[in-house]
């Protein structure tokens, strides 16, 4: 038999999926508070879907194969393909602005690197039919509430935003000719992580002359402020900027301001977006991306669907487990055994009363385990001590003052002679899972 | 561009994934009173794993292929195979009895039918550790637990219930060769599809005389009382015929008696299960089973693990959403909006008011929407109430008395000088998804 799951891919035992449910529980409960809705998609799409958006050399990093009805298909490597289909079919009809978020599991087969894995949960959230800038506040908005409601602060995590408009103005105003912005992005993408005088070489390939260079190697500490005394004026720039800072001032009023970080080394893909993007990362910068977004005005019509303005983040579920974990954040969403269920005397070959309790208990939303065999009292008092039990409940039906006896650490027995008062009490007393 | 999911494949639009959820939601809060513990696994597994259970030619029913480090893999068309898997790993350090459930989406490559999809999620809930016939009501019970939580009743569904071990005593007792026990399943197992002639035909095939013969095709209306009169001591039956008298006292215990009705027509796979079988139908006989399962004390072994006895059952979305569409039963788990923010005077240009509203409303738990562009006030009600929003907050920062007004149908308006004072009557008064 194989003991073990293929390479890349996870067994969640209930402690990790406890953990994995913290981060999914906390993804939708601050998502539905933006009042985004969840949907989903096949989790295998026609291959063609993946290879119209990003060409086929992405097939190398697909679970692709032909399936038993000669149709080339794929593992969803991503959710934007399914949302763009799924968004297009009922453009008509859906209210706008879509406001929708899914939590889907993705699939790449990477060259195995330590760490990597082939499969990870992705939260999307994406808005469609609204070009204002507004929606771009709202949607940063959404991921740093998220790593709010996670425990993690503005100095733990920062949102660096850029904006492809700006950028291109920028580029513009000094002199840069349009066929060679690719190159110059490709420089900024990389200037974080590569040494500053290979940059400044790509850009004198790519045409750049040595002072303009320099500006642009000088934009990875350019912020906002300076950018605007320097720029703002700029025909080219103006109306950028003023968008921009309208975006900063709607972060401003989210309560979001002080997770901004103006970068505009934050490229991501050049084909897909056109407007502001952000990414989240940590601030130790130990840890990759853990979130990454923006504006793809184009997108959908690009893909055969209507026309209309769009942006969306991803967020996985891996980099931000990592991050949890570093920061002695993560929590776990395992749901406490309250009772356990005993019948005394020993060892009854028919505890009906335990059962008959234990249903009561399960009926009222209280979470209940009890022996699935005949025990001595003692041992089934062991087994829910073992289980991890809140409380112990032991029904001994021959006993006519207090069939009914609950024993919690730290506190006196309590005792009860019907079985509704012992549901009344645990039903008030206990919380639970209804 | 693909304008459809491929056949047999789900899209999962708000409304229906609000449906989905109302399933998933209501499974999770039953199973978890039970204390049963959720787990996940890979839907890709290495092929081996499931030809290993089902022979070769399960491989035609599979999204089976190779993967780029030619790997023959499969998409997982059941869970058993990966719990038995997980368990195995780690059966030392388990505790006893292992409870654990798990909500896969699973992938079959059937022939296309009409409703037949090739995609499903199936709640599996396995109890592993535990011999005891006490186990297999309390298995049984889960399952009818999740009827009643859904609205149903046991005038609705009904848990057909056999025991493999007891009909083997019963084919001994009639003096049926054990391997002739085969060829007799399969009579019974499409002895309520097949008409009797037909069944009559392959018992004589199989070689069983024509009186014994009927006694089998009696079989179908047997119940557990008339059998236990006619042959409960017969010793080839009688400890198997005591316990599952027990196995009923039990369910009756747990409340759930009224809804188990022995059936020794319910089969199953036959080199799966080893003890008491059960499949949930609904009364009027127009679906097909909600959920099956049953005891498989020598898989676990088989599958080159650990020697344990277990027991589980598969109960999915599919069967399970068209009956309760049918009995208009189906409700949906969306959440509602509960509060749209508008901001006056007409199209402020900076929303500065209402952002800071919405994201403090948010923050307490509110379910909140507003406008992502500047509109005229009566612009921004509109949208909010083709929204669905139950509630209106208007804020005007110009008004000195009430810069706060919220506006309910049926209600008077109501104002707030703070922020601090509306959030307070918010969290108090509305409810919220914190």
């Amino acid at each position: 038999m194989s003991h073990k799951p293929l390479p890349g891919f996870r067994d969640f035992y209930p402690d990790q999926f406890a953990e994995r449910a913290h981060i999914f529980d906390t993804w939708r409960r601050v998502v539905r508070r933006y009042a985004f809705q969840e949907y989903d998609g096949p989790p295998l799409e026609p291959l063609e879907l993946y290879t119209q958006k990003s060409g086929e050399e992405i097939v190398t990093q697909l679970y692709n194969f032909v399936d038993k009805g000669d149709r080339p298909v794929a593992m969803r490597p991503e959710m934007t393909p399914t949302f763009a289909r799924m968004v297009g079919t009922k453009a008509q009809t859906l209210r706008k602005p879509v406001r929708w978020f899914s939590l889907p599991q993705l699939f790449r087969y990477e060259r195995t690197q330590k760490g990597r894995l082939r499969e990870h949960f992705q939260l999307n959230v994406d808005i469609v039919g609204e070009a204002d800038v507004l929606a771009d506040a709202e949607l940063v908005s959404v991921a740093i509430e998220i790593m709010r409601a996670l425990g993690l602060t503005h100095t733990d995590v920062r949102a660096r935003v850029s904006d492809r408009r700006l950028l291109n103005g920028l580029l513009e105003h000094l002199g840069i000719a349009e066929d060679t912005w690719p190159a110059v992005y490709a420089v900024l993408d990389k200037l974080e992580r590569q040494p500053r005088e290979v940059s400044a070489e790509k850009l004198a390939e790519a045409g750049v002359d040595t002072q303009t260079a320099e500006v642009i190697l000088g934009f990875a500490t350019l912020d906002f402020a300076t950018m605007q005394a320097r720029y703002g004026e700029a025909p080219a720039v103006k109306p950028h900027a003023e968008r921009f800072a309208q975006y900063l001032a709607h972060c401003d009023a989210l309560g979001v301001g002080a997770w901004m970080q103006f970068d505009l080394t934050i490229v991501r893909g050049l084909a897909y977006y056109t407007g502001i993007v952000f990414e989240l990362f940590d601030n130790v910068g130990e840890f990759r991306a853990i979130c990454g977004g923006g504006r793809y005005d184009t997108l959908l019509k690009s893909l055969g669907g209507t026309d209309l303005p769009a942006l969306g983040f991803g967020m996985g579920d891996v980099v931000l487990g990592e991050l949890l974990r570093a920061r002695g954040l993560m929590q776990s969403a395992a749901v406490p055994l309250q009772y356990w269920v005993a019948e005394a005397p020993d060892a009854p070959a028919a505890p009906a009363g335990a059962l008959r309790t234990a249903s009561a208990l399960r009926t009222t939303g209280c979470v209940v385990e009890y022996a699935l065999r005949a025990q001595k009292l003692d041992k089934q008092l062991e087994a829910g001590r073992k289980a991890g039990a809140g409380a112990f409940v032991i029904v001994d039906p021959s006993s006519t003052d207090a069939p009914w006896r609950v024993r919690r650490a730290g506190h006196d027995d309590q005792t009860f002679t019907t079985l509704e008062a012992l549901v009344a009490w645990a039903s008030s007393h206990s919380g639970s899972h209804a």
